[in-house]
């Protein structure tokens, strides 16, 4: 275990009509709001109409910014610190998933950082110049990303289409309003990629080279349990409270960085999987489906125990010590099939993609980095060995 | 699941050589410092050297209080106050263990409420009177009562000797210093009792008839185990690095209300123990040994399943389910070895205590509440039997 510093001081609003609160607790923050989010989805299930009327029951003045895509793009963050300084605004609130809440993020950090704000995102070495944010609060709609409570923002520029993150204490927002029922029209696709990105995060987390975390792998692993036993559920019974709350809160603590105390993740399969949605229009969670199967084959080696640990109390796989080649790649065979059983793709060619680019994204998913992932440092030519083996 | 919310700001330095930066993370807060601590350890083991250097480095003016014994008193509590009062002082530190904590945590509450301090211990609807405290900030060398990053204080009034808790924000240490090398030194008895303490902290939390809170139940189970596998260890190999490291940030997991979410926890045991310790000179740790396995048999009808859970997830009891108060029994069993293991005491015999004083005990413990735990209701008779069972 390393030596390591934890801080997360988002406070957390959690259940049935949750929402009624978000003026209240803007209040200890702030008098004039952007009001972020995406498009249609929080208007139609109500989420809109719930924080407008607490935003106004405070008597808060605030200005709508709508339009957040998936990708949020800088160009939308641009203009959000343009409306906030112009607007002279002092809070942040976006209502919406990891998209919205991404963009809130940048913008809050774009409105107090002297130079341009997309040069946090290229060069991570000047967050040190970045000593406070615009404070931000979230109501929550889509538990997948985890930012609602998490360090960080990933944006993508269209110039060249590269998707860059920060992670920086100064952007955990001061509240986070998670009312599961705001999931029950989630539509089924989206509530697989979801879950496959909170299980994603786990892997990334749990998949370190850092011996003797057992407590935060044990915690892990009872976080991937709730998130393995409750998705397919979901599915079935979208308007299940008990379903989709286990979802939501689980979603939530496994990026607040508890998950990441005293080890080194991995995030090489995130950083393999913006490559793809980055050239491709495919849901982030749908490219992690793909990519990690592939990438278990690629690296496993690398530390086999820490895979046959992963198989048995993750998944229950009590095949004998005798081969133990056998034990992960049972593994690997039964987290493809929980991906399959909720729709999601396993290879690219589920997805209609080829090896047509596959050289250039490997290349490209280099660009600025010397490495990708710390279980195994990749190269270049590892990360389109994996492209390959996702084939 | 019910509605909850989470807030836990308190920054958490964990490991090696941690307590040099003490003196700077009181510098965000404060000046004037009251160094609070107990007696001679924090000085034998070096712990209290390191940190006034620390304090010293950052030009911190500082007047100490020493003299916290377990059961920290009320006496102690307001000659801090006046000391803060009269020395203008700002912050408050406590290098030590629970008892350290809470007695900080006491005086800080104390100096900024206008009331007598003791009033909020006895009235908890007077903390809404109590909407500051002077920042606290934690050297931990006692992984045990979970109080370095919790919301909690339990101090003994001297007349009378009653022991009585506070909860509230406002007192969670602004940072705390976990570095597991200063409970080398603990003796065996201690380190046990620690354990047991923070055992009983889960259990406390994990006994709730609130249903579908499965996440936060693997959560307290992956806790769990680690404090099981751990503790043990931690007494054959005093000095092993690992060990210490799963012990002391797990036991501050345990209590810093993570685990609480969504559910309404038990503390009867902690109640019916306090008074064990109140009455008679034995650790709280110890009194917990005594008195789980006592409740356990006593409550369990409430919600067998409950405790077949408990016992398949933790304990490893697979026995059929055709009768499942054998499984139930098994657990218990397993759970005194654990305890006999690290030479805790299971009955009251095993320190010497007879049934002289149990019924005084009981209806003691009802002083100023309508009944203690929530898993099971009890009054004086349910606790007077709960004794019996313990004899």
């Amino acid at each position: 275990m390393i030596n390591f510093e934890f801080y997360n001081p988002a406070r957390i609003i959690f259940g049935k009509d949750t929402e009624s609160q978000a003026g209240k607790q803007i209040s200890k923050f702030g008098k004039r709001v952007l009001l972020h989010y995406g498009g249609g989805s929080v208007k139609a299930n109500g989420v809109y109409d719930k924080v407008v009327k607490s935003l106004k029951e405070e008597g808060l003045f605030f200005v709508e910014l709508s339009g957040v895509v998936p990708n949020p793009r800088l160009s939308l963050v641009r203009e959000g610190i343009e409306l906030c300084k112009k607007n002279n605004l002092d809070f942040v609130l976006a209502v919406g998933g990891g998209s919205v809440i991404d963009s809130a993020k940048a913008i809050a950090a774009g409105v107090r950082y002297s130079g341009d704000v997309w040069e946090l995102y290229m060069d991570n070495s000047k967050l040190a110049g970045l000593t406070e944010a615009l404070p931000v609060g979230v109501v929550l709609t889509i538990p997948a990303a985890g930012s609602e409570s998490s360090t960080a923002s990933v944006i993508t520029n269209e110039e060249g289409w590269l998707k860059r993150a920060i992670n920086t204490e100064v952007v955990i927002p001061k509240f986070a309003v998670l009312n599961p029922e705001s999931s029950y029209t989630l539509p089924a696709y989206q509530t697989a990629c979801g879950a496959s990105d909170i299980f994603a995060h786990l892997m990334e987390r749990y998949f370190t080279q850092e011996p003797n975390v057992d407590f935060t792998d044990r915690l892990i692993e009872a976080n991937m349990r709730t998130i393995l036993n409750n998705a397919p559920l979901a599915l079935k019974n979208p308007n299940d409270y008990n379903v989709r709350a286990e979802i939501m809160w689980a979603g939530a603590v496994a990026h607040n960085n508890l998950l990441n105390t005293g080890r080194i993740g991995d995030w090489g399969s995130h950083d393999i999987e913006h490559e793809i949605s980055g050239a491709y229009d495919i849901a982030h969670g749908a490219g992690l489906s793909i990519v990690f199967p592939a990438w278990m084959k690629y690296v496993y080696k690398q530390n086999v125990d820490k895979f046959i640990q992963f198989a048995m109390r993750v998944f229950n796989v009590d095949f004998s010590f005798d081969d133990k080649e056998k034990i992960v790649f049972e593994m690997i065979e039964r987290l493809e099939a929980w991906y399959v059983r909720m729709g999601l793709p396993i290879r690219l060619s589920d997805v209609n993609i080829g090896s047509e680019r596959i050289r250039e994204m490997a290349d490209k998913c280099m660009v600025g980095r010397t490495h990708v992932g710390n279980f195994q440092k990749l190269k270049a030519d590892d990360i389109y060995e994996i492209y390959k083996l996702a084939l």
